[in-house]
């Protein structure tokens, strides 16, 4: 539904990048939750341009609720939620007004919107509209923590340095995901940290830019969660996670390495521990059928290298439909990999919050976050 | 929603694997279709099980219009397509009721339905609903053909067996096309069809089963299609295929090819050609901020092995919460891939036509196909 | 969305009058639910025309599931609902091709289809369409049933004929509704049963038709159910309603009398009674600012006269653009609003249960409806 | 869907009377509109409170384009519409925190939101919510009005004062039309607009409130825009209007007076006039099967009288349970239905672009308005 994302908790998005504001309408929020501004603000540093390896493009980022909360705590009307935009610099984008810059949304959006959309920073197609969606997803977040469902990203692969990979231990796993979500450059092994900002920097100086491969797990989400069919989780992670600009594919579980394997070789069989029931490898990504099975929600996403590159590329001008060559000017991202982590891990707290509500009502929600106010 | 997918051209599934009969309920078909049932059937055949490669369950699938057609054109309300279960075998999964296959939806269907789902071959679950679904999607692809749009699915590897790919060249990726869309095992290389089937049986006799990659290319689409973010048509073709049964990951043109690229590599330049705008490369696959730019479509997505195998395995009796022993009888398919891939040809014609009526308009379509009747 | 209703617990329609069959999916069942076949039948009874005040088409009406039904209770997967139409005579309808019925569907439809609709009968506007509403309905009504939600509609004016209206006292509503749902001709003053009869009687005797007005009353819904604003329980119901063929008009509580009162006359004064909030009147009808507050939802509809009557009118032929005189032969309902009261109730039931789902989950029909099978 | 209206062209509200700000989100608006702001000015100056006869909150209601518009016209990305809130007397409300107002939604959000709703002048259950909706509905008149669809809305009766109704003859109608977006209080016969001023005064000096009935007619809507059944044209109006807080009621057309009619009297029989499909009447006001049929679309809804009135009145404090008594301080309107008026316009309009859209595709309206941009 164009840019409405959800069935009972949605999220609807607005905003240009060299607009006044951009933001969220987010519908659907139990009431009387007490918004932990310290976690969401957080989250938005985390999303923030730091140092050499981002974008110079420094906004204050403030998120304004205009809506949806009184005295601290959410209502359950919508909140709508608004960041202004500060710091644009409209003109390094006239001379790209024409121009369509190379696998970026300019030609199709000209087609699309017969010429009126704004084009400055890339307009409404532009990284910098995950900001508000990285606020509703904290408290998304926040929402799912209380259940006991906790998630985290972080960056399995920068260009072609590695991290580890989520433990298949969940208590190994729990602790990656606490760990990771305290961390600013989102790696289970920390040691590769300076040699994938160094890889970042190097790719600036060449006035280029690098991608790589996120990997997301989600914890404690209950079995029997889900639909078959046309609304899997895999369907709805995937059309969450593929509105995130750079997402080129997402793979769960063993995703493409299930190409050549045996299904002897790959089935995850179940067994009882404890009492409780679980699988012994967890290739599916705690899905079968579409439905949740109680083990962790594991998938991968390759980010590509921002297309926004200093560097002469040949394109077109659209208006003149003539060859021309092309030197972005601007502020850009030589990454935007460890930034879009928070993004996916919003994303696909949204989905769940939405996928959860469905099963269980929103007063699971609402009992299980307060009494009534005293 | 649940059984539904799509906004103004709709399919709601229904029906169990050994229930009376299975279908689809198609809706916002434009009126005036002269159904081209010999197409219609001949995606039903490539779907069939055939030979020793395939299960051994052989149904009629007789596709029976109940509803949305009459003098042999689409009247424009909703299609009813059914098509009756003939060739159960219910009582081999007598033994399975209380045990959980492996990575099959058995435990997490007992979870959410609480103990109520017919569990007999699957059930609501089962890769025998995508028969109606081929149905549909034979529609929806007649439906693009006579917008000049066509798209085709090849086995671009099985297990450790490569196809070729589709060609850059689109004059020579539309000859592949026809002549896929013309074969009963979709390869382009014709060459590999032997071993790829000795493999599979091979996988048959060892009591196994295998997986793969398949390739998807749409030809045709015009630009200016989709929407930014939210509904972005990799969000929407990913939606769709995640509702296939056995697919655990899907990549859009470059796809995890990306993550170790410099932008330079990989950003797809445009030029003017012949006056036409394209692009020099394809690596976004015709996709640029969720926008179609008129390039082909491409995406690769990964076949799990179907994880009904004869070989024993650990489960659990969910039932008694114990452990046990499995051996599935019944009739199994040893690959599925050689018969998914009209399947993912159907979900993504759906999608297509959806997102085509949402820009155009039904009349769009209605007017293309026919004149007034006369 | 099209021939698609309800967010959670959907309906989706299909058929044609003369077509093979017609139908509707139900989906969102809760799983485990003993479908009452006793009841369903009776509501389908209720509905078929019986005497000489209905259509002389008789139809076995027989429902079918065709799935969404394991061992006689619902697996929680879509019911696809099926009713073979079998007393078609086709042929009546051949001289109407091409001329507009005044005040049906046929010109309409014409523009809309381009002229390939299937007009026999009134195609997928026909009132035959409801046949598996009802049953759908049912299904519906015994979910409410078992929450302790109960509704009736009766004929409160046929014609100039009047019934008495659904008490204020709520013990003897509940009378009034178990009695009405349990005798054919819906009124609450059976002594004027007689006299409506002999009113449609005679109408069909001068080749006419009559209207009148219905009043639905449910008792039990808890309070705090419904959204503000767009989706308040007036609007969801009303967008119900209205699809019924027939229906021109709908008013909540005191409705149209509000026009030409004083708030002081008519606002619903709050008062705790025995520990309980209720409203001491109840002119908004159980609902303020779109939410429930646990009093009566009362409604009334009108419904207009059916407009096939026997007697000449004048019309045009669409396809020649000719001005023409029209009988319309066939078998007609001379009034069908004793008919339409049950698919009153089965659209209400429909929403509200889909609204009830949307707040508690459907977790809470099924925890309610049953333990887990033993 | 909550709080969102629409499939392609939608609305979604947002905002508290007492919060800092109201707004929606408006998406799919078709590109390159010139935003009418004087148009769109006068619609908020209509819905403004005046004089005496309305509440003495005054608030300046700048509409402010927070996205969506660059350069004047619209980008095809949502606008995000917000109305900051100036001047709250929250304090008014202190005394009101626990008490129910009768007929308003305090009790029933009490128990939804669990205690921790806005109660602050109602809070998203405001009337004040509609200024933005008039503020979108602006825009989808002037898109109605590119396309020769004009409608307007009048008061046809204050409590017991009537207006004349809407004429039958179309150009006749035409003028009021356009006579009644001319002027302050809508009325065809503004010989009435003193007896009206004076009725509402007098219910003000009476800490009273008045209602009545308005009545909508929009000319100019093509044939064959609507769905059979679930989506009728009636079904979309009718959940649109029912948003509106104080709509208690709708007919169209004859509405309930075909209660007491024969199919004879009150069938519309077509007739070709000068080419051109008319009908001879029109009590079924331009829809036939759910179906435009190009006659104009007419219908009344009830605005009962604003329950916030001076006037002592019982009720309860729902947090001690207990009853009270109650006086509403506070700024009040003694009658909001000649404010009203615009708010259903913009409703109306809003569906009917959406409907519209669904059938023509956004690419109508684009193509419709604008050139390419030169």
């Amino acid at each position: 539904m164009k840019n409405t994302i959800g069935n009972l908790f949605t999220v609807t998005q607005f905003g240009e990048s060299h607009g006044e504001a951009i933001g969220v309408v987010l519908d659907g929020v139990p009431a009387g939750l007490e918004i932990d501004m310290e976690a969401l603000n957080y989250q938005m540093y985390i999303r923030k341009p730091k140092g050499t390896i981002s974008t110079q493009r420094h906004e204050a980022d403030e998120v304004r609720f205009v809506s949806g909360v009184f005295n601290g705590k959410t209502t359950g009307s919508p909140c709508c939620i608004i960041i202004e935009n500060g710091a644009q610099h409209s003109k390094d984008y006239e001379s790209l007004k024409e121009v369509a810059r190379p696998s970026h949304a300019d030609y199709a959006a000209e087609v699309k919107y017969n010429g009126f959309q704004d084009y400055r920073g890339g307009g409404h197609f532009s990284g910098r509209l995950t900001a508000p969606i990285v606020a509703a997803g904290a408290i998304a977040i926040q929402l799912l923590k209380q259940k006991g469902i906790v998630l985290a990203t972080h960056v399995a692969q920068l260009h072609h340095i590695t991290d580890e990979l989520f433990s298949d231990n969940q208590d190994e796993c729990l602790k990656q995901i606490n760990m990771i979500n305290e961390v600013e450059f989102a790696l289970i092994n920390q040691d590769r940290k300076e040699e994938m900002i160094a890889c970042i920097d190097q790719a600036r100086m060449n006035l280029d830019a690098v991608g790589g491969i996120l990997e997301t797990c989600v914890l404690g989400m209950p079995a029997g969660v889900g639909e078959p069919n046309f609304d899997s989780i895999e369907s709805r992670i995937s059309h969450a996670v593929f509105s995130v600009g750079a997402v080129k594919g997402i793979e769960f579980g063993l995703g493409f390495g299930f190409k050549d394997k045996y299904s002897s070789e790959v089935n995850d069989e179940f067994e009882i521990v404890n009492g409780k029931v679980v699988t012994k490898t967890n290739n599916n990504a705690g899905i079968n059928g579409g439905i949740t099975n109680g083990m962790p929600i594991k998938f991968k996403t390759v980010v590509k290298p921002t297309p926004s590159i200093a560097k002469q590329q040949n394109s077109i001008n659209f208006k003149t439909n003539e060859n021309v060559h092309l030197e972005i000017n601007g502020r850009h991202d030589p990454a935007i990999i460890h930034r879009a982590r928070v993004v996916i891990d919003s994303m696909v707290a949204i989905t769940l919050v939405d996928c959860l509500i469905e099963r269980f009502g929103i007063t699971w929600f609402q009992e299980g976050i307060q009494c009534k106010e005293d």
